[in-house]
């Protein structure tokens, strides 16, 4: 059932890419303050994430689907699809074309679909699990890094959690020689981590939606995943640290003295 | 004569364009660590350096160019070209489809050309002084924003300045309500700055070639450029803040706290 769920996710993917690069090029005619701007985003983010859900509903009317903007809505299969329509908003919004299509698959607890599609690079990356991981078709193999001082890592930001968070895994990532990078889409940060652009990503907290499928191809392209109860992270996120085994323990000492303990929800 | 410069530049990064891009995709067929990726990775460096040598040889040869990769060759018109023929190397060579060829070209201390070109995204971005700047033929305008809560502000960083600058300006953008973003390419940045997608970039030093377009396209695009001596900082760069009038002194103000002075060179 997992094949059959991954090459559906990653048609659907990039037909929905399709209907938001239409509107990120829309909205290149208007600029940042516009009025009229901030709905035309607005509706992207919502129409997107419509295409996704009427599309799996017609060809999965049993399965649960959640997503950013609608929310939960529960299904009978055990299957439950995950989808941010477009991951690094911010980006979108101010025209920077680095954003993404996120969509995943969950049963009994476990990630087995996660596609990561990036329209304005023209890259798609998905993964079903234990069957590898793969960039427009070919397979994606994790950094071999063995330091930090070898790669740059992913950092991940937001309003979420302390802002002290932010600055100390900025400075711990620097003070062991490594380098940072945050092009602010959690989403294709996750997908450069898995396929070796990356050495690993941190980030103090991640909704399910954006990091349910990176943290499948991370794991299936030989990357170490810091474990997850999926079904929590479902409704309350998750803290997310992944990267090439060589540099995994350094990721997770750093995010360990780096971030505020999340509050248990 | 700045505006025939600058159709020459625009025409010329967008060939050079062509020929990195050949190159990227070739590197996409080998992994990062397999032999011969480097190799490759020098070889586009140093050939699309060559090829923007030659053209500007051809249609100006009293001009002087100065090239990341090549040096400076003196000339005789008063006009010296100023390229990076592949900025944001490290994304390059990773496969991060984030990096763009630089051209600028300076007369009698001034930037009176600047252009930057990101294959992959299609955009360019072009600026002659006192005549505005452009992406993709149509204006672009510095950001509105009045305060550091009110979109990103972009960071360099590398490795040769103190580590602590890096860590420092994160912790000052962070700790002022700002957001900050690091897609490892300063032309790209600059560029973003100058389009308003971004509100502003900090860094404490970049080389000429890595910052000169920029400069000019966000002061033609109505932000404001902290003051270099040109001619200073084609032999040993300059501390870069550029950024929306709204921001600027905040800016300026972080980039003060947070930079070691430069050494005199």
């Amino acid at each position: 059932m997992s094949m059959e769920r991954l090459d559906f996710a990653v048609a659907l993917a990039e037909k929905a890419g399709v209907l938001g690069l239409e509107y990120f090029r829309k909205l290149d005619t208007l600029t940042v303050t516009q009025k009229g701007h901030q709905d035309l985003v607005s509706e992207a983010d919502r129409n997107v994430e419509t295409l996704i859900r009427e599309e799996l509903a017609k060809a999965y009317p049993d399965d649960g689907i959640l997503g950013e903007e609608h929310g939960m809505e529960e299904g009978s299969s055990g299957y439950t699809w995950v989808t941010d329509p477009i991951d690094g908003t911010a980006n979108f919004v101010a025209g920077i074309p680095q954003w993404c299509v996120i969509i995943a698959c969950v049963h009994q607890g476990q990630v087995i679909v996660g596609v990561i599609h990036d329209p304005v690079a023209g890259e798609t990356f998905k993964a079903s699990a234990g069957h590898g991981a793969f960039l427009n078709g070919k397979p994606i193999r994790i950094s071999d890094s063995q330091s930090l001082s070898n790669g740059s890592v992913g950092v991940g930001f937001n309003g979420r959690t302390a802002i002290t968070d932010a600055i100390n895994v900025v400075g711990a990532v620097v003070s062991k020689g490594g380098v940072f990078f945050r092009n602010a889409s959690g989403g294709l940060m996750l997908a450069y981590a898995a396929s070796g652009r990356l050495i690993g990503y941190v980030e103090s907290h991640m909704n399910a939606w954006d990091c349910l499928a990176g943290m499948l191809l991370t794991a299936e392209a030989g990357g170490i995943v810091m474990e997850q109860d999926v079904n929590h992270a479902l409704y309350h996120g998750a803290r997310v640290v992944v990267g090439a085994p060589g540099v995994y323990e350094d990721l997770r000492d750093i995010a360990e003295s780096s971030f505020a303990p999340l509050e248990a929800a």
